[in-house]
């Protein structure tokens, strides 16, 4: 018995995002159905929604950094109980038995992780929609259990901007003394500077956006490097350790590998194509240093890093909005305008006739 | 005291090497003279004597695949006795101070390793020069003991092609079962391929040429996959966890990142310059590949692959030649004409009158 849901949608690459009456999935034995109650918005979303990057179906109800509360439990349904605290991320399934699923890195599933929206459910071919609605149906697997002493809006975007800067900095040994340096200090850079800071490293943002320094320092950072400014970029040679590549469009690595000590690696979270200009292999070979990519996490880490947050106290900057203003969100996410993530209160969608 | 010596040199970028008359340092309290028997034929040779890097400073007497015999001893030298089987690398001194010397990675030296030839000695400013010469003298903690089973002329590339492939092979964890492609079948692709399958990988070499399929074999390569092949190239597509690029020239990249599984490493250990065409991030973000560089080993390193070699019988396939024929081995080497690396018999020097 599918079900009557409710959420704001994007019906083609250049509408706005607006009310949409929809059905979600009958339940399955493994299925935890939540009350959305607040939902990150990520870039990702709007890419989507905007088809920049080709793969849109429309319609399509966008949002995987999703805080709710469970209100039905399917058959079998055993780790959660009606009324927990819970998360979904970008995830919603993956085949479950290929190598890297069994090593717990679903998000590199070998036949493809099935991500929150615009995607296929596995089981019945049903389109997945994501946290911008009213409620949401998951297998309890990729439901994640929220530490319960943290701000449910402000912990929402843990489950995309958190995991995404969080994976990398444990993947890579980040601990006490580490120096790590950040590119970029938006929804994932202001994350891993707070996260890396808790982990013990000594944090540098690098931006291009003189006047960040307070807020970065606020956050964690210890030290600010302009990139713009060639005197600061020539200090910081050789300096880092971990770098976490935030940028989100094409740029030049080879001033940051600089940064890097021998040995060292950059990290891209962010930009997905054509690494131009050329990368320089030199001063990699020369002095063992890498260039690699990280993309969110797998489920047990995800739940290690709410649970890492909790005991930390750390949740995102966020600045709450509702469900009607999700457009005008989009436009000034555009814009950098936001500090650092805008989270949508679902509670509005009730005031929708 | 200088000390006369005699050797092969290059006084431009473009005469042939010739017989040189020259002097070595005097003889500081821990240095080694060290009569030169055996010295490999390296790319670095070339490319330097040559000027294709641009930094040539003439004469330059090249060489750093040294082979020989302790002949004499600095007045606290203590860790060799006059006889021993010694061999000279890629570098003959570094800071010894900086955290990279410190952690045994003399390679990275913060102040720059110094060169076995075209470069200044730290001490006395004089210039250094390999081993293409009757002789050599070197700080004892840059000379290597070679393992008393190998065969010293077989053992000579070790010095340079073993210890830049083996450094990666163990940085990246290579071990039983590990899926380790080698790109290039030459000098250091062959001892790529030896040392990884002594290490219990399975190893599979990638090249463009088609027929060095029986020699990859018998070299310990369980399978071989034509890079021109689109379709074995399809089909080797997530197949392995590292990949080691011994590709000398500019080359894309993208078809070989293609190869990796998930979490899997390319390291490029032979080619310095821009990545063109451009690297594509996308499969790297989304799969956390990684590409990296890695530069010969440090000095314990070295010793460690070159006891591991004795261990396991390993030494490199070679041609030997004499001095006198080294411009022909180079230009055979530019048409990667050789079987799979030349190794200088320095006795042929006594022959000059
Ligand atoms: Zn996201
Ligand atoms: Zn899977
Ligand atoms: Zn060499
Ligand atoms: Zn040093």
């Amino acid at each position: 018995m599918v079900r009557a849901a409710r959420g704001y949608a994007a019906t083609s690459a250049t509408t706005p995002l607006s009310l949409f009456d929809f059905q979600r999935r009958s339940l399955r034995n493994d299925d935890v159905v939540i009350e959305v109650l607040y939902c990150g918005v990520c870039h990702s979303d709007l890419h989507t929604t905007r088809n920049n990057w080709g793969n849109a179906r429309y319609p399509i109800v966008p949002g995987h950094e999703i805080v709710g509360r469970v209100k039905e439990l399917g058959a079998e349904a055993t780790r959660f109980t009606v009324g927990d605290y819970v998360g979904v991320g970008c995830m919603v399934d993956s085949c479950q038995h290929c190598k890297t699923c069994r090593n717990g890195f679903e998000q590199y599933c070998e036949s493809g992780a099935t991500s929150t929206y615009n995607n296929t459910d596995r089981h019945d071919q049903s389109r997945t929609q994501g946290g911008y609605s009213d409620q949401i149906i998951v297998s309890e697997k990729f439901v994640l259990r929220m530490p319960d002493n943290l701000d449910l809006k402000g912990a929402a975007p843990l489950l995309c901007a958190g995991i995404t800067t969080y994976s990398p900095l444990r993947h890579w040994n980040v601990g006490e003394g580490s120096r790590v340096a950040v590119i970029g200090l938006g929804g994932l850079g202001h994350m891993a500077i707070k996260l890396a800071s808790a982990m013990g490293a000594d944090v540098t943002l690098i931006t291009r956006s003189a006047g960040k320094e307070t807020d970065a320092r606020a956050l964690g950072a210890r030290d600010v490097v302009l990139s713009s400014d060639v005197e600061q970029m020539a200090a910081a040679k050789s300096r880092f350790d971990l770098i976490i590549d935030t940028i989100p469009y094409q740029h030049d690595l080879n001033p940051y590998v600089a940064t890097l000590d021998s040995g060292g690696t950059l990290v891209l979270v962010g930009y997905f194509g054509p690494v131009e200009p050329a990368l320089n292999s030199s001063p990699m070979v020369s002095k063992r240093k890498t260039v690699a990519g990280s993309f969110i996490g797998g489920i047990a880490e995800t739940q290690e890093m709410l649970d890492f947050c909790g005991k930390h106290g750390i949740t995102c900057e966020i600045e709450m909005i509702d469900i009607q203003q999700v457009n005008e969100a989009f436009d000034r996410m555009l814009r950098s305008d936001v500090k650092y993530r805008f989270v949508i209160d679902l509670g509005s969608l009730k005031s929708e006739i």
